[in-house]
């Protein structure tokens, strides 16, 4: 994908959520900006990278691929970046992950309370920005529904056996992925496209966000195994060793072979010490886990882009961009 | 105020708003189930009394003051509550707060991750709601900026000090109570005349609302010190116990007087034991903070009460519904 485009995208985002945050209380004002890595705890810049700006990227691209400009997709590129802050500010609340992009996560810097708060600031920020566009808000808001709902049943699966009748399905999986990831990847599209001038393309490209979600989550599932922790920001092995049914996992499970087997075996006696963890991370390979994620991903990447091809031909820079959510190491 | 015109209001408020929460994660609507008060932890029927849903009440009434039906304002009054739920669930995880309406406070029950997300879950409902009205959702996105404003003040006031140049000003608390209590109901009053037909009027009725909530919060801050817990359902004086800045205590200590003088000196040595939290609390009504709460609660509501005469002269129940709200004791 074209760096140009983001850079450009980039630009445009950065002042614009600046001041969306600038409204807020200055002790608030100051852990947003945490949250969003542009400072450290103490105020300072940030050693952070602040994230990829990847939604609000694709919320402008979208405009523009209907001829609209950036800069009118802005109120939606602006809230789909505090709608992603905010989920991964209580996320790691949830899942009291310690890690975020190579530093503390909001919660460890701040405290629950604080974090918490900070993220309910954000999504506050993000549906003013769009509460006067109906033609928006609607997909911001089945966004948020998603987005709950996919985190719930993401929570729901951890109390899940990994095998018999009970265990978690594919098919759950790709729910629970559309939910928790593909919902803000729809906003993103189908918001562009309509604050682009295009509002009759916005169901449509609703889709094709959906679709790259749950590509992007396989891939995430992946990089969580396989991932280089310089690269990621998150400790190695983390899903694996907190039992998260993560597709590569589910899908090595379903090979059926002595691999998956093995797998099973080692899942259902703990994997508490770094040996056993390393071991049934070798094993979703053997089992062809890794194989069958990529696929599945690639497959989900293709949905999407024929929707995307089919309304609109000529959306080159988005095109390469959801591509590369896919191709992505980190 | 009429029994009648809230029982009206419960009846058109309680299936629409099951409704909303239905298409929730079967997990997720339980727990929600047990934030609104219908059931208890198990799912069975609550032994709760589930709030008193005085919020959908004044946005119902609202919309008939103008000429509207309860019935067009339905969305902006299952918004409001369920926002107001939504602020339950956060703020008792923010404040540790282990009690609500008579029962385990939801992180109690479920614990402090399901409890987040069941918050943002209402959340997510309470905007799906206005998603699509453009003459109501923007008081709706702005009384949850002032929300949570005004819990990073009351948060941020913690760390002030009681006495000298550092201290919560009166003036300060009214703005965090504005925040905290007056936006919710601002939204609740403006999104009314709106959705019932006269959008005209949603700035005024929106600092009705306001000073309404200002009013409201110094009477929580009275029912805390002196409220009949069996009434409040929470621990008696655990405000005080807290430290927490609350009207009386602030207007106590503006007091000047030799009651001020020794509030002063208990609140600086600690009011660890239970003897000593009695001393403040009788000290804090020596020293006329009873009494001034008192008197600033009428100041607002008088306020408000004089917008809203001016805006809607017959609004005879929405009226009395606002007096009640100031005269309660639960």
């Amino acid at each position: 994908m074209s760096g140009a485009a983001m850079a450009r995208c980039h630009g445009l985002l950065e002042p614009a959520l600046r001041e969306a945050v600038s409204v807020l209380h200055p002790w608030g004002a100051r852990m947003a900006a945490f949250a969003l890595g542009w400072s450290d705890t103490d105020g300072g810049p940030s050693a952070g990278d602040g994230g990829k700006g990847v939604r609000p990227a694709i919320t402008m691209l979208s405009a523009e691929a209907v001829g609209g400009t950036a800069e009118s997709a802005l109120p939606g590129a602006v809230a789909v970046e505090l709608v992603h802050a905010f989920s991964l500010a209580h996320d790691d609340i949830i899942d009291r992950d310690e890690l975020r992009r190579h530093r503390a996560a909001l919660w460890k810097a701040y405290g629950v309370g604080p974090a918490l708060l900070t993220g309910d600031a954000l999504l506050a920020l993000a549906v003013t920005q769009l509460a006067g566009r109906p033609e928006a808000m609607p997909y911001l808001s089945a966004a948020l529904i998603e987005l709950v709902q996919g985190q719930t049943a993401d929570m729901a699966f951890e109390n899940r056996p990994w095998r018999g009748p009970d265990a978690v399905t594919i098919d759950e999986y790709a729910e629970m992925a559309a939910g928790k990831t593909g919902g803000l990847l729809g906003a993103a599209t189908a918001a562009g496209v309509a604050l682009g001038g295009a509002p009759e393309l916005a169901d449509r490209m609703w889709a094709v966000g959906r679709d790259l979600g749950i590509a992007f989550q396989i891939v995430d599932d992946m990089l969580g195994i396989w991932g280089d922790p310089r690269l990621t920001g998150k400790p190695v092995h983390s899903d694996l060793r907190r039992d998260k049914k993560t597709l590569p996992v589910l899908a090595a499970l379903a090979s059926g072979g002595p691999a998956a087997r093995e797998l099973a075996a080692v899942l259902a006696s703990g994997t508490g010490d770094e040996e056993s963890v390393r071991h049934a991370a070798h094993l979703v390979e053997e089992a062809g886990g890794r194989e069958r994620a990529r696929a599945l991903a690639d497959r989900y990447l293709s949905s999407a882009l024929g929707v995307l091809d089919a309304c609109l031909p000529d959306a080159a820079e988005l095109r390469a961009l959801c591509h590369s959510l896919v191709d992505r190491v980190n």
